[in-house]
């Protein structure tokens, strides 16, 4: 049970946005912005990082469902997307995305951790300075929301499938689209 | 030096949301409600809140910016602040905000760390259910805006005047309206 009374069947981030629809508008701004806006990353290596952070973090909810939206922008490669977010150094993905990986695990140990060698590690692969800032601006706001939907102990759903349902459509329409009700 | 190229002699947040525009305002739009909207918490407490996760965290810049805000809502009591920053237990302020926080602290460790005793603590000095959401959330915030200003290596200025008057600027202004240049 969550620790405050929250819209009932809503899940994780969800009842949480219902709640306080005044916090709810930036945060999806913000998430619209790095996750689903004009980028030279794609739409799919974008949401692997959040999906790593949420993972590191532990947030059953926030990185089942980042994971099914980037298993929906990607093509269904479920393989591809839990090894990312498991073990990302031997995923089959570029270097250039290992060492932007790399980076995001070290802001979610704390901001202090990433190093002059972790960037130089991803410049090298050729990231540019955008790509570092969104990896770690990403990284950081995947803590805060994991923070925020854990911090407040929201219901996370076991069945896989309404994350699935819930990935293709947050994939298909970005996050500035009201979700269908969970069924 | 910052880990990217960001605009000379703006400090901390300040360089990144001149850097990247598209994600600072919803930044400020979110801080500016939950630090300076409508709440039954102070902004001198909500603002308390932000320094001392920002103080675990170790961020120098959010952290002594965020307490000069406080200072400047509190009138100045520069004693208070630093009490609730580094040792909030033997702070004199009220049972309740005492109580959030103990909750802001385990969000800044995790949000699972987050109990239900502590939550029924905190109702137990008369926090309702809304204070402890914004509390979880403030809490949440300042994670994501110290791993954003550390994980870039942005400038943290030595000078506390500095933060003294950006304070007082913030504190009167809110986050919407930008700041003048630091001098």
């Amino acid at each position: 049970m969550a620790h405050i009374e929250l819209p009932a069947g809503m899940p994780g981030i969800r009842g949480l946005m219902m709640y306080r629809p005044e916090t709810a508008l930036p945060i999806n701004q913000l998430v619209e912005v790095l996750l689903q806006g004009p980028s030279t990353l794609t739409k799919g290596e974008r949401e692997m990082i959040a999906t790593r952070v949420s993972t590191l973090n532990e947030c059953k909810y926030c990185s089942s469902i980042h994971g099914a939206i980037a298993r929906a922008h990607l093509g269904d490669d479920a393989s591809l997307v839990a090894k990312v977010a498991t073990s990302p150094e031997s995923a089959p993905v570029s270097d250039k995305l290992k060492a932007l990986l790399r980076i995001a695990a070290k802001v979610q140990q704390g901001g202090r951790s990433v190093t002059e060698h972790d960037v130089a590690a991803a410049r090298a692969e050729g990231a540019t300075d955008l790509e570092i800032h969104d990896t770690v601006l990403i990284a950081a706001v995947f803590c805060m929301a994991n923070r925020y939907v854990d911090g407040l102990a929201t219901w996370a759903p076991d069945d896989p499938e309404i994350y699935d349902r819930a990935g293709a459509f947050r994939a298909a329409n970005g996050y500035l689209v009201p979700a269908p009700p969970v069924r």
